[in-house]
């Protein structure tokens, strides 16, 4: 077995992190909705070996306070899925992960999207399972509001299942399209699902073949203790937001530790840390391009920023050189509320000192250093046991994302830590996770075995 | 104002049109989840100038006679927006017509995705608007059974108006992105939709800036009385199934007519035909080709389409060389079976004869003949109002496309009747067709005059 090699995402909204990335004189300002732009990044990532692409994704637009005065870089971004799909056409070996929610999209048109894109892709499709943290959708979807954590996941589990299951309607090699006999597939390895649960009730089967990878890779974002749990029972990659190496070291260790009960072996399962780096040749020179990032904030941007991180609580009314106040617990997005109250608590922030904290990595872990600094410290995370990999956030783009990998990614290749050309074709097998078996097959077609 | 041309929509399912193309010896047997294949013909297509591509659609696979043996082509296709974004990329000037449900997807996510389709594709998309035909789809979205045509159209009417308002959320000049002020948008330009109504409650605004054509162009292909009436209300191109020139022009006048009391003019709503064309240097060259295709269908494969066609029926235990017998009205496709039994008594068709006749072209238009005389008849089609252009289907892919492109494309350009150039860069423009003004703004923000 070689030596276990750092796992790179790279999420990229469109002008970039930052809060007030689209005011960088370099960024993109329209980069959310500019094909040409995300061509070039896709290529860049791409260049740098980064296993994926990531994007997050809501079902809402312009709620809050920066809404309505149009400072925040709302109104828009194209719907992953369909981003995704013209962007394997330009890609050759990177992976694409696209966030769709169980909340409020239908499992058997999600299902057959991310199967079509893994097969437009040739087995580079990845899943990122969300409930949907912001109340704001609701109102989209005729709802009068926006159903409760525990509902969401106990709906989350069984779409995910019926999800999995739509993918294996087919086996891998029920269709033969033998020209001289007229048979196109074997009914024998057609399977309706017949699934009839406590939310859905999907006959199947799905109308697109296998996915090639067997099914897209699963991936979960979720942070609070439910959310844990899931991710545990069904995913293969977790994105999660760490500040320290000990925090990093205490999230691996509990979610890895709760993979046993559900049969599956740690290394089933990748943890992967959101990092922000700002990136200089010098450290002076990362502290420069930092702070010429921060000034750019207006004040009511943070705040807006921070009443969207403490779910939807509106902190306009509070001095903004004051203390940040007690806040009542919402059901929308738990574990980011707690995180942001840690960090003002810990280092008695002002909300304005809070909002410029949080204004970078949204709750995820800043870097502003040299590339050995960087460098050091991701490989101090990855081999201490508190990450797999690392879900890459650029300040601002391309001049975020042209600086890691033109900087980090060589200097950590000369360290061993990671690739110097992709493993596999697929995204699968680039992660290293098997291939799984189809439900409905009880010998799996082909050996579940890591590339 | 330049003379008026043929519009042309190629209509491209996997391996082709006809029952049995998949087993024609040039035929792709695995086109309708090949993404190479898609690029290839999509090119193809660009090369002949055609307007648009178009891909049918359904929601649900492998059911009827045919699927249970495994000798018809099922077992999926990609979903339409998210193969059409793909191909975006490797075209420039010709459009994408793809199919999505009002019954069963919803409306802001569709919106977003065909919006995102429309700027990847700088202004390319076009939306068929269906009901879903077949009652096979129930199953997979949670319904005991296929809800009623009149309740299908009733929802459909609220589905596309609802959507409609979402792509103008945000007027065209909303996003200012003034990186010295921080000024993203103006917020005056940005609108909530607040639509309550019968079958949804949408808040709005839509999560993507207004599409590049205002919005995709609306097609609509259903021709009951309540579908015509629909698409004199709503859509901007129809397709429809006509066998002779009498018929095409009867539809043409009556479905022109409608328009009037709905404040539009006949130049707003351009009507294709399908036309199944099997086109050979000489007639005999032509009928050889069309008899080798009708060839390869095997007899249980005949009686399943004809299954489908009628709307379900199974006429599997009837003799299939007696005559074809009467068949209850049902729910789900009415139109096509009144076309299929009309066809029947005219000619005094058996069973066999019956599914030959529609094994091509599924109720469309059968052409066989050499270039010129298939010419002709477009010709006289398009010169005596009964089609503003077709929707061509070729028999087999790619050859059946290669065919049109090399010989028909000349012949029609040579008679003056097809352009020579793309004219416009959007699909709009290449259609004449208006950019529609926004419903949220009095003066509209751009003329609302054809290219």
């Amino acid at each position: 077995m070689s030596k276990r090699k750092i796992r790179l995402g790279a999420f990229l909204p469109g002008a970039g992190h930052h809060a007030a990335a689209w005011r960088h004189p370099d960024a993109q300002a329209d980069g959310g909705i500019n094909i040409g732009h995300y061509k070039r990044i896709a290529q860049t990532a791409e260049r740098g070996l980064f296993d994926t692409i990531f994007l997050a994704d809501g079902l809402a637009a312009g709620f809050g306070a920066g809404a309505e005065s149009g400072k925040q870089a709302y109104g828009g971004s194209f719907e992953p899925v369909t981003l995704f799909s013209a962007l394997s056409v330009v890609t050759e070996r990177i992976g694409f992960v696209a966030t769709a929610s169980t909340t409020y999209e239908d499992p058997f048109i999600l299902a057959r999207k991310f199967a079509s894109l893994d097969h437009i892709s040739a087995g580079r499709a990845g899943w990122n399972v969300v409930t949907t943290g912001s109340s704001a959708a609701a109102g989209n979807f005729g709802l009068t509001s926006h159903p409760v954590h525990a509902d969401r996941y106990d709906r989350a589990r069984e779409f995910v299942d019926v999800v999995k299951g739509l993918w294996d309607s087919w086996e891998d090699d029920a269709f033969t399209r033998d020209k001289a006999s007229g048979q196109f597939f074997d009914p024998a390895k057609r399977h309706e699902l017949g699934h009839v649960g406590k939310h859905f009730s999907v006959r199947g089967p799905l109308n697109v073949p296998r996915p090639p990878q067997g099914h897209p890779v699963v991936v979960q974002a979720g942070s609070s203790e439910t959310g844990k749990e899931f991710a545990a029972e069904t995913a293969e990659v977790i994105f999660t937001a760490q500040q320290t190496l000990e925090e990093a070291q205490a999230f691996y260790r509990d979610v890895k530790g709760r993979l046993a009960k559900y049969g599956r072996r740690p290394e089933q399962l990748l943890i992967m840390p959101g990092v922000f780096p700002v990136i200089g040749r010098t450290e002076e020179e990362a502290q420069e391009k930092y702070e010429r990032l921060q000034s750019l904030i207006l004040p009511e941007v943070g705040i807006a920023l921070l009443s969207g991180l403490s779910g939807g609580v509106d902190l306009s009314g509070y001095d903004v050189d004051g203390p940040v106040p007690e806040l009542p617990e919402t059901e929308n997005m738990k574990s980011r509320q707690a995180l942001m109250l840690d960090i003002a608590r810990k280092h008695n922030f002002t909300i304005r000192q809070l909002y410029l904290w949080v204004a970078g990595a949204r709750g995820h872990w800043t870097i502003v250093g040299s590339v050995e600094q960087i460098a050091d410290q991701l490989q101090a995370w990855f081999e201490n046991e508190a990450a797999d990999g690392f879900n890459v956030m650029p300040p601002w783009l391309p001049g975020g994302l042209d600086d890691f990998v033109e900087l980090l990614v060589p200097e950590l290749q000369r360290r061993g830590l990671f690739r110097t050309a992709y493993e596999g074709h697929t995204l699968r097998e680039n992660l290293g996770l098997a291939r799984p078996g189809n439900r409905f097959v009880q010998t799996p077609s082909r050996e579940a075995v890591a590339a």
